[in-house]
């Protein structure tokens, strides 16, 4: 018979098995757990990097492209971006980006002769990261820029940074370069999110 | 008091919930339970392309490299490397690669001026798609490499081709450029899993 107390017993079993799983299981899903939890901050309110950002979701690499920062040291560039998993899924569903989204933009050195590679560049070192960081609640402008310069928390520009005019006047979707990112320009596109500023920009240079 | 009879509704509770965990935390992990079924193939024993492998674990970009066969073609390229996420994880754990491993090289095209960007290089379509699987009971070299035409499946590449005398004779572990993937290199040297010749071809070419 199915007492109380047996019932009492079936959902205590219920309630140490959830927890066990989670515990056992979460190690398995590392990324999904960190971009659940969304950006963190340092009590004097840096950018705290994910150790796994290499596991998000890749979205491109670009070499030499002149809106690096880090690109006028004479020597070549790869910049390699990465999103957090949630944001990704929101994006391909919807076209852009959901507030916690973060996006790490990771600049390596290029290398060039090497092992059997007679031309072309391999990627080497990390030479510099930014983070992009959209916090409604906690920035005014929704997003902020952070770079992370030891490789574990960055200082957040200063709002009136070239960077911040930049991506306003020129991003895509929602002050990021979507423009940039093969696989996801085609979703902002059919979902009708790319900005106003974007559109004319393209529809002026398709004229020329 | 505990009884027998509590005890097992303690485990049954266990067992329902652990039953009911998995299906509920599964979907978060998409990416982990593709790769858990390893590589797929066809009848005619085509390689299947898993659709999701951009959600797999980035290992690096090259630009321009010749060992990329779709190189002579006059314009600039990109190539970007995957893994599966099981793979990766084996890796970062044991420095060589586990059976069933799957990488992905997708590459793509490089476009030069487009909105804000003046110089340097930013990625387009897809150009072409060859994978490298790790199937010991399936291959008698243990590895194949398949080339992906149409993004859905790709003939295998016979045996005396070129790629697998390359591969053999130069890579830095079991057959695969881990000298060019930046985050695992570190790793493959701290594991003592540099293949001899890779290790004979890197002391030659420091005493020139």
């Amino acid at each position: 018979m199915l007492t109380k107390t047996k019932l009492l017993f079936l959902l205590a079993g219920v309630l140490i098995a959830l927890a066990a799983s989670r515990q056992a299981l979460y190690p398995q899903t590392a990324t999904a757990q960190t971009q659940s939890s969304g950006p963190a901050y340092t009590s004097a309110g840096d950018f705290k990097l994910p150790e796994n950002y290499r596991q998000w979701v890749y979205l491109t690499t670009g070499f030499d492209m002149s809106y690096n920062t880090a690109m006028s040291m004479g020597h070549h560039m790869f910049d390699n971006v990465f999103v957090d998993p949630a944001s990704y899924k929101a994006f391909v569903e919807t076209g852009t980006w959901p507030d916690k989204t973060t996006l790490v933009l990771e600049a390596r050195g290029a290398e060039g002769k090497g092992s059997i590679n007679q031309k072309g560049n391999f990627q080497s070192e990390v030479m510099a990261i930014e983070v992009h960081v959209k916090d409604e609640a906690r920035f005014p402008g929704k997003w902020a820029f952070f770079g992370v310069d030891d490789g574990k928390t960055g200082k957040m520009f200063p709002v009136g940074a070239e960077c911040y005019k930049c991506h306003a006047a020129h991003a895509a979707v929602d002050t990021t370069f979507v423009q940039f990112y093969p696989t996801l320009l085609p979703i902002a596109k059919s979902k009708g999110t790319l900005s106003a500023a974007y559109q004319q920009e393209s529809a002026a240079s398709a004229k020329k």
